[in-house]
Formats: structure tokens, C-alpha cells, sequence
């Protein structure tokens, strides 16, 4: 490929060969659409022995940043090594000579958004990253064009794919998270270490680019409360849905008037909510608009394919000039409204001693802590032991915690071993 | 208001008072996100006199579209009047003076959108309708923008509201299509004169919108097949749910190798997929494209508020200059594939005779043709009548209808009073 807008690329993986694949399958495509010539001219990796199965005819090979970081016929980078280390040198050296650069980088947006977005701007260089949330799905583009004249109020998300295919696996199967998730190793849909899936911390740095691009807020990862599937089981999934609910793991973030509240765990989701369909490694981020009302976008938040097509059309955007504004530097810090001042519906299954007195003693408690209960069922009975399952009105989150601690001390109760917030209307 | 970015009004009804609604409301949220002052300064109207409930001080009211199209302080017009003929007058008028506009108008996009872009570009202006579809749910822009390195293959919507609404509503309570249109227009969910939905007229001319800006092809209103609602009966929708669909008016489109096909019917939509879900008044679009996979846009396609987020969407993308192209103008016509070559599943009701060797005679037609059936099931017997439901495999449009024109000349025959496509996988 020679001639056109020069593109360089750091990092030749997966997502990068994704990306190689599709414009080259697209090049006329987009030179039809467009008048566009897209030229990737070099690619940057340690490792350039991998066959990548894609074509690279006529593309610098290096292992030399320099090669593109010091080619002046490259005013486009894209950077898909992820992580916030080296990927971080690459983007920086990259703005500060010049380059615009598409970064398909969670972590990095996450964590150094703001500073390198105000490199950029000195530099009169662009950095985008609609791939960063929701891989396919136009998720920030549209909220920095077309939603502009709106206030943002809510966003919620389905945003990490793998944790979504356990969850739904579970729910169809019956079989437990260990079991699924050893699967969704084998079949690819989770990674060798999956920590940053199925702990929540994927769906965290997510959460804080929704927060930044949605709200126009500076919101940091430990600003957002975190909490992963681990303990989810399918008892509560069958408890779940026989009270019309599914499990999922969501990203909630609300742009109130006193502060942001962000966060990310699993939630109740009324079989009724458009998210409760959003199924398998499907994502879908559902936001509330004013004056657009509620929205949902859904579709493939992961993998190679999807992932190209947000990279590309960040790539266009730059070529065609028509860039969205995304001076997340210039975004003022979001007074957070701390996890504990939150209210929500509780879904709570505990073990209890299988004798009289034991529910006036758990409702004292949460009396006494002003958490109403919604409904309790007594679900099954093994030897003298009891299975209570509570639903509460929303309730203080600090109040819940606090009551709970309470009735895990009564002598009547064994154990708590499912405490699961439900997602608010 | 003064100073700003200045902006003329046509059209002042319902989705204009919305318009000015939100200029007001957000109009702090507007100048945060992106240091731009929206100033509205004239509205044209021929009705002065109605209370629009909204604050127009300091905006002009006036008559006369000379206020606006030969005010210098006004860069960008928004029309809102509808038809396609004083809008067409005032939109030809307001670019010929290089003026840019924002349309929510899919009638005059759809018969006339490639001239009126071919003469925004010669007066070096732009023409914007992201709220032609859809409403408020961003879909154009994305198509134009985070999606544009993509082939896009397909595209299905529910795009009218009203008939969405009825739909839902006759399948929720069972109610016949006359009485829920009488409680749909009662509500302000339909018009006085409700022909231009419940025909599919509208749904029509957004197909045509949605091929020009997802294909990149010319489609001419009267290339679009179009059938309405009006013979769907709940016995149909019965039916449909006993086999697992709903019934859903469909905008249908397909890019393929050798044409477009496009078209506007009522469609069985298996309660699995993700357009089944959309409910009430909402609108949904999804698409499927090469490399991005399936996407699903939903939310409020119609009413002010809703259509005031992408009009105002369009007025920021042209007061910042992030101005997506769309020179539909450029577009080759579409080689259209005509219905009769389509080939689709079908869903048939007819009453026949109850007596023996009626189902012989009538697969003997089918087969004939070649017309394969999936499932037949007998429904209901009335006297010496019975009801049939056939479903076919995909058959040829052309080979379905000469095989019920010779089954309705049978004797044994005595109406078909359904006839309704499924959606094909």
C-alpha cells in the first residue's frame, strides 16, 4: 500500500491483524464512500514472526518506534498494545510529535485521559478512542455529536463481554461459574488470567470514559466502586428469575445534581429492562437523555472484526476532519457521591436456623435500620436449616451494611452468602 | 436572545415549540460542553397566534420568510414544517443563499434529498436531517461517521411510532386495529387523518433515507414496496405469538451484490430478536455490517422533545464544524431488485372447507409451484369450516402469489384472508 493518508500501528495482535484485515477487505469501500485512501504504512511489534494470517505486502514491519513516531509521512497512529505502560510512551511520543492517534485503550483513556488529551491540544494532534467502550458500538462518538444539546443523567452498561457470556452461560446452563468460565477460557471468550474480567476492573476503566465523555466529568478508577461476578451462583440466578430478574454485571454511572455516582457489580435487571436481552458477549449501553429520553445501543463490544470498524471510523473521522470534540482535559473533577450515601434495592439470601422467632428477630433489624423489605420467601428447608431470600425498597447503602452486620451476629443466622443490588428504575 | 450562533426558525408547531424548549432549557449545558452559544433569532410561522406554552422573548415572530433567509446574522435554518412543498421552497430558498440546514423532514429528504444536497454544495452550504428517522435516536450520523469503514448489508427498522404503538397495543389487549386506532389518535398517537402511517407511506420515505445514507444509493420513493397495517387482526397476532412471533411493521433493506431491495410490510418477528422487544412508541434500527456485525439503535423516534435532541444534534455538528458528509447527491441510483424476484417466509391464514382431501389439493398447488411448507396447522372449525395457518420455507414472492391466486380459485377454498411475510434470519 503507498500513497494516501499515511497510518502506522503499535501493536500486532489479535485486534491489530483485525485491523489490517478490514482495510484491506474495505479499502474501496471507504475510497468509495469517502474519496479516502487509507494507507497503512507500517506496523510495530516485538514479535513479527506470528503468522497473523492477513496480508502485509507493502507494509514496514519494525520493532522501532521511531519507524513511526519518525516517519513524517504518518500523520495517523493507532495504538492497540494496551495497558498503560508502554502504550503510554507510544501515544505520548506519538502526540508530541505531531501524530493524531486512535487508541482502542481502556486502561490508558482510564487512567491518563485527561493528561493526554491536553498533549494533544498542544500539539494540535487529536486523540479518539470510540473502541475503548463497547468495540463496535458507536457509544461516545454520538454522545459528543448528535446528544450534545442533551444533559446526560444516567448511563448503564453491559460493556465487558466475557463476564456477559459467563453470566448467560450460567443462567442456561445451570452450571456453576467455575465451571463456565474454565469454558470461556477454552472456547477464547476469557482470557488465561481473567482477574480484570470477572473482577469488574475491565467494566471499571470503562465506566470512567462513559463518566468523561457522557457527563463531561473527571471521574478516577478508584473513584469507582468495584465489584465482580465471583460469587454469583446459579441458586441466585434460579432466585433471580423466578422474581423476574436476571444477573448482570453493570456499569451504572448517574450525573446527579450534587456529584456523580459510579459503579460497577452485579445487579437484579427486571426481565422488562431492554438490557435484561443483552445476552452472550453481546454489549449494550443504555442512557438516559435529556431531552432525547432513553436510548439503547447494542452490539458486538469485542474481538477483531467490531473492533476495527471503531478504530477505522476514528481513523475517517481524523482523515475527512470531522472531529468530535473530546478535551476530556478541560472536563472539571466530578464531586463523587461515595458508595455508602448510594440507595438501592437489595436482593439478600441467607442461611437461618429452621425455628420460630428466627424472621422477628431478622426484622427487628432492619427495622430498627429503617431498611423495608419489599418481600421475603423461605425458599427451601435442608435438615434444620432455612433459606430466606429478602427483597428490600431502596434502602441507604451504609443502613444495608450496617444491618447486616447486625443480623450476621444473631445466633439464628448460619451465614449470608448473596447480597445483590437490583438495578433501579 | 442575542449574540451566539444565529439560528432561524420555520415552522413553529409542536416539534418547533420542542426546539425552542430545549435552546432555552439546555442552553447552559450546551455552552459547558462546548463553549457555543446557540442564539435563536427568528421563528416563521403563519400562525402567530397560538400559545406554544414556550418563552420567546427577544426571538422574532414573523410571517415572512424574507426575515430569516435575508437576515446575514443567520448562518443556519431549521425546518420543521413537514410536506414537501413549502419546505421544499424554503430549504432550496435558504441554501441558494448559502445558508446551512437542519431537516427533520423525511418526505422531502426522501424525494428530494439528492438535489437539495447537489445545491447545498454549489452554494458551499450543508444540509443535516439526522431527525428524518429515528427521531431522536442517533443513526444517520453514526452511519456517516463511526461506522463509515464499514459495508453496510442490511438494514431493518421499526420506524413509525403510531403503527408500533396500534401493533403493540392490539397484541397487549386483544382489541381489532379500528378501535385501537380510534384510542391511538384520542391519545395524539395518530393523526386526524392517520393514511401516511398506517399505510407505511412514512416508514417509506425513511427506508428510502436510511438506503441513501447506510448504502450510499439513490432509491426512489416509489422503488420501495409498501404495505400497511390495516389488515392485521388479532387473530393473526394470536397466531403469530402461538409460534413464537410478534407482528412488527418493518422498514426492510438489503445491499446486495446485485441490488437493493427495499420495502415497507407488516413482518412475523421471532419474539428472539432484538427488534421483537420494541414496544409501545419506540423506534429501533438495526443493521448488520461488514466488519462491525449486528447493531441495534433504539429509543424515542418521534414527539419534540426527542426530535429537538438531533435537530439541535445538526445545528452543533454545523456551529463546530464537525459536519458529517452527506452528499447523497453523489450517489448512484440502485440497481432496485424488484419485490417479485424477493423471497421470503410466509405466514398464510385461509378457511376452507372442512372435509376430506382439501389439504391434498391445495399442497398439490404449492408443490406445483414448488412452494415448500414448513408447519400447517388446522386452527378452528366453524360449521362445515375450517381455518388454516401455513407457514412456508423462504419461496419465491413470485411463485407464493400464483400459487394463492390458483388456491383461491378452488373450490374447496373459500377466502385467505392473511398473507404476512416473516422476517427472514
Amino acid at each position: 500500500m503507498s500513497g494516501g493518508t499515511g497510518i502506522g500501528l503499535f501493536g500486532f495482535g489479535n485486534i491489530g491483524a483485525g485491523v489490517v484485515r478490514t482495510l484491506t477487505a474495505n479499502r474501496e469501500v471507504i475510497r468509495r464512500n469517502l474519496g479516502l485512501d487509507l494507507a497503512l504504512r507500517a506496523i510495530c511489534d516485538i514479535d513479527l514472526e506470528t503468522d497473523r494470517g492477513v496480508d502485509t505486502t507493502g507494509i514496514t514491519l519494525t520493532r522501532n518506534r521511531e519507524d513511526i513516531i519518525g516517519d513524517p509521512a504518518i500523520p495517523i497512529v493507532i495504538e492497540l498494545i494496551g495497558g498503560a505502560t508502554i502504550a503510554k510512551t507510544v501515544v505520548e511520543e506519538s502526540l508530541a510529535a505531531g501524530k493524531h492517534v486512535v487508541s482502542a485503550n481502556k486502561e490508558l483513556m482510564a487512567k491518563h485521559g485527561p493528561e493526554l488529551a491536553r498533549l494533544a491540544a498542544d500539539n494540535n494532534a487529536h486523540l479518539l478512542f470510540e473502541a475503548s467502550v463497547g468495540g463496535g458500538i458507536p457509544v461516545l462518538t454520538p454522545m459528543l455529536t448528535c446528544l450534545r444539546a442533551n444533559r446526560i443523567n444516567r448511563i448503564l452498561g453491559i460493556v465487558n463481554g466475557t463476564t456477559n457470556y459467563i453470566l448467560t452461560q450460567m443462567e442456561d446452563t445451570g452450571a456453576p461459574f467455575g465451571d463456565i468460565l474454565a469454558d470461556a477460557q477454552a472456547r477464547g471468550y476469557a482470557e488465561a488470567d481473567p482477574t480484570n474480567d470477572i473482577e469488574g476492573y475491565d467494566a471499571r476503566y470503562k465506566t470512567v470514559v462513559l463518566c468523561s465523555v457522557g457527563f463531561g466529568k473527571r471521574v478516577a478508577v478508584e473513584d469507582v466502586y468495584c465489584e465482580g461476578i465471583t460469587r454469583i451462583t446459579t441458586a441466585d440466578m434460579e432466585n433471580a428469575a423466578r422474581m423476574g430478574y436476571t444477573i448482570k454485571l453493570l456499569s451504572c454511572s448517574e450525573n446527579l445534581e450534587h456529584g456523580v455516582a459510579a459503579r460497577v457489580h452485579p445487579a437484579l435487571v427486571p426481565l422488562s429492562h431492554p438490557l435484561a436481552n443483552i445476552r452472550g458477549v453481546l454489549n449494550a449501553i443504555y442512557l438516559e437523555g435529556d431531552p432525547v429520553g432513553p436510548l439503547l445501543f447494542a452490539g458486538q463490544g469485542a474481538g477483531p472484526a467490531a473492533t476495527s470498524s471503531a478504530v477505522l471510523g476514528d481513523v475517517i473521522a481524523l482523515a475527512t476532519q470531522t472531529i468530535p470534540s473530546t478535551r476530556v482535559d478541560r472536563h472539571e473533577p466530578a464531586g463523587i457521591i461515595p458508595m455508602d450515601e448510594g440507595e438501592f434495592r437489595f436482593y439478600i439470601r441467607m442461611n437461618v436456623q429452621d425455628r420460630a422467632g428466627v424472621l422477628a428477630e431478622i426484622t427487628r433489624v432492619f427495622g430498627e435500620l429503617k431498611v423495608s423489605i419489599e418481600s421475603m420467601r423461605q425458599n427451601a428447608v435442608n435438615g434444620d436449616s432455612a433459606e430466606i431470600i429478602w427483597i428490600t425498597h431502596p434502602a441507604p447503602e451504609k443502613a444495608l451494611q450496617d444491618s447486616l452486620e447486625r443480623i450476621r451476629a444473631l445466633d439464628c443466622v448460619r451465614d449470608i452468602p448473596a447480597v445483590i443490588r437490583a438495578l433501579k428504575d
